[in-house]
């Protein structure tokens, strides 16, 4: 697939080039909006208002929504107002408030100006809400019912209205005073044995819905546990807002994930794409957590030198260190990833903290044991008899193989208890993932090693 | 949400064990599918066949769908032949086919022969497509139309076969031999300005689709791509064979993220939950990673080993050790992750390696440099000059950051080439993450700051 549109793509850009233009816009105009946006992408910034004249004026606002802020950007100030005036009717609210925010103050001035009255509302209604938010990621266009009409009726009103609305397959039913009341389906609409039923006889009335305020990444939840089309959101009141639709929620839940990966290997996450960032940008993402650790690792450090003089008496310690801290930062990265995406997909909650403590303890034990017996005959094999170290005694192998056990059980410890910490406190979990929890269990597996050191070596 | 969820369900239960059935049959009535499965979860193995017959027929169906495996093959180790027929009968396809999938033998034969036929066939062509191909995620239930039907011909057609239909929104048109030649969404249908018109003059050709065999990660990228409800899926001949559907996109999206995350972190996937993994089954998805980082350490420890005489000369080296090797793991990891998810996302192909190579070798060299200059500070003024340590010169604290800058430049080339490798060799990129990526660094910085030493200090 990718391999086949890169080939359509230069062939496109060729006719470009060649002014081929008649051809070049009938292709066009058999193409996907998304595939479209693409080719834009890979545009000269001359060619792109050039190119973008050729498509066919809805192709056109399609291709607009899709397409990087930047290339938008581009486009507008090129366009007259009139030119603007009709990308900005084709457009959807909640892609035209997606718009204002991204574009810069002069650009968002002639969008508002642009735009019809009822529009500009709903895009300032839009913008209200907090970012993240089921408001701020919504579209206030919605086929809406009374209870009181015939199915008949209600086909006539989405034939009507249905041009200007994002989805028209889930219908919501609302009172005189705006209050959700129940939602219809064109599927129930067109399978209704009778045409003169009242949507009241008809209408779905356990509705999940949102309020304005709930969390993007709740909303995302919601949609892949039920699998709708669109949730409706309402205010304080209950009354109907508007409806976020799946496709929105697919981006949410794309991004949530990306943010969530982002944190957890100890980067400030960016919406921008990576072949979009400059690396001073990458740059400004990665070296505050760098710093963070790298200045907290002063702790390791000091625990190092405390211990020298055990170091210095027993040489053959120090050679496992990496080995004790790597693998105790990977037993506690695995747990805490595992709770962190437990967390964020719902699948588990602050209640369950105890369940998930006993399970990582057990677990723990279990990869403790096995991972200390296979280290004590691997050592005594290959670090003492076939590299012949004699320096590893039978003492130095039992201090760290049981300092590897116990810093396991500790790291799993530590590693499920941190972001369930996080989340008590309302944090993001996600921030409590492999490099913090590797400087914290760094720390521990050396004392915890020392402290063996100390007990069995008389250091 | 989740914490009124949790009284109702309280509520509910407390009922079950009252035995008010009636009430709680209509308070079930009224919930959504995916809530009653969630009760289920939380009933004792007694009260689910109980329960289960409280429920109305077809929301009875459509909450076995969502529940967990364990409790459908309770339930159907109780039904009678005809429950287990009249479950069936309400099933989509996929969902059936996921069904016998999850189910051990005995309950597959039963399942199997009380399926109709056709539905038995449809089963065991999903079946035959490999695991993570388009082909086993899709239904062969969809609504398809002929080119010649007119609009009113079409909607008669979608009224009479919608029922069992997972979508009706979108239809496909197909030709005599079943060949995909065009859709129509009922949008199309509905808006259509005269009824007389003809499929085949309001469906749209510009179709995108995907094979029987096309990975299914690859579909749910083309989903947040395009936005569509559903996709055709077609054989190698180019005849239709089914859809999938957005909300298996999605359920893809999130399993592909998890698996991505848990590979990241070293641990074989698993699409079991973790509730309702046991400890012995997370140790079995954890250890074998755990034990082949122990042992690759092997390297670390041998080069410790053979730099022993630097150490003993320069006690104050060791004490940075974990710092360096830390600091490396987490720029690694942090290029590391930023390429994967890319990968993943479709945002970065192979042939942007020499683009990301020389955005990440920019971005190191700042993240080295600046992260070398605070250090070679901090050691100055914390450790050499407020903790009295004696043993660290200039010329230590000099090896020590040229280390740390060298490490950082280092590890962010090892953290963005590895998962391209694996990529043009066909591995999951995501193997190539945090805990693999540390062992080499590891390895590297320690060479690294060995060789400064020697350079330096002359030990």
């Amino acid at each position: 697939m990718a391999e086949r549109f890169e080939i359509v793509e230069k062939a496109l850009l060729k006719m470009l080039e060649d002014k081929k233009y008649s051809t070049l816009r009938d292709i066009l105009a058999t193409m996907n909006p998304s595939d479209v946006a693409a080719i834009f992408g890979s545009l000269r910034d001359k060619q792109i208002p050039l190119m973008y004249r050729l498509l066919p004026k809805e192709l056109a606002a399609e291709t607009f929504v899709e397409m990087e802020p930047e290339d938008q950007e581009l486009l507008i100030q090129g366009f007259s107002d009139n030119e603007l005036k009709e990308v900005l009717e084709e457009l959807y609210v909640d892609d035209a408030a997606d718009l204002v925010e991204e574009m810069p103050a002069n650009v968002v001035k002639r969008i508002l100006k642009q735009a019809d009255p009822e529009m500009r509302a709903s895009i300032n209604q839009i913008l209200r809400y907090p970012e993240y938010s089921a408001g701020s990621i919504m579209t206030t266009e919605y086929v809406s019912l009374r209870p009181n009409m015939t199915v008949e009726e209600a086909i006539l009103r989405i034939r009507r209205q249905g041009v200007d609305k994002e989805t028209i397959y889930t219908c919501y039913v609302t009172s005189k005073d705006r209050k959700l009341i129940g939602l219809v389906t064109v599927k129930d609409l067109l399978l209704a044995e009778d045409d003169e039923m009242t949507i009241e006889e008809i209408m779905l009335t356990n509705l999940i819905f949102v309020n304005t305020k709930t969390d993007q990444e709740e909303v995302a939840r919601m949609f892949s546990k039920y699998n709708f089309l669109a949730l409706p959101v309402v205010d304080g009141e209950g009354r109907m807002v508007g409806i976020v639709t799946f496709d929105d929620a697919m981006d949410v839940m794309e991004e949530e994930a990306t943010e969530d990966m982002e944190l957890m290997s100890g980067m400030t996450p960016s919406e921008k794409p990576y072949l979009r960032s400059s690396a001073f940008e990458l740059f400004k993402n990665r070296i505050p957590w760098l710093m963070l650790m790298m200045v907290s690792a002063t702790f390791t450090g000091l625990i190092m030198t405390s211990f020298e003089d055990a170091l210095a008496a027993q040489i053959a310690l120090s050679a496992f260190i990496p080995m004790l801290m790597g693998t105790g930062g990977n037993s506690g990265s695995q747990s805490s990833v595992t709770v962190i995406r437990g967390l964020s997909l719902g699948e588990l909650e602050f209640r369950d903290i105890g369940i998930i403590l006993w399970k990582e303890i057990r677990t723990a034990v279990m990869c403790g044991v096995a991972l200390a017996v296979v280290c004590f005959g691997k050592i005594w094999l290959v670090d003492r008899m076939m590299m012949g170290n004699t320096n590893i005694t039978l003492r130095v192998d039992l201090v760290v193989c049981l300092a590897l056990a116990v810093t396991v059980v500790v790291a799993k410890i530590v590693g499920c208890l941190l972001p369930m910490a996080a989340k008590a406190v309302k944090l993001d979990p996600a921030v409590m993932a492999s490099p913090f929890i590797s400087t914290i269990v760094d720390a521990l597996s050396l004392l915890v090693y020392f402290l063996f050191a100390k007990m069995i070596l008389h250091v």
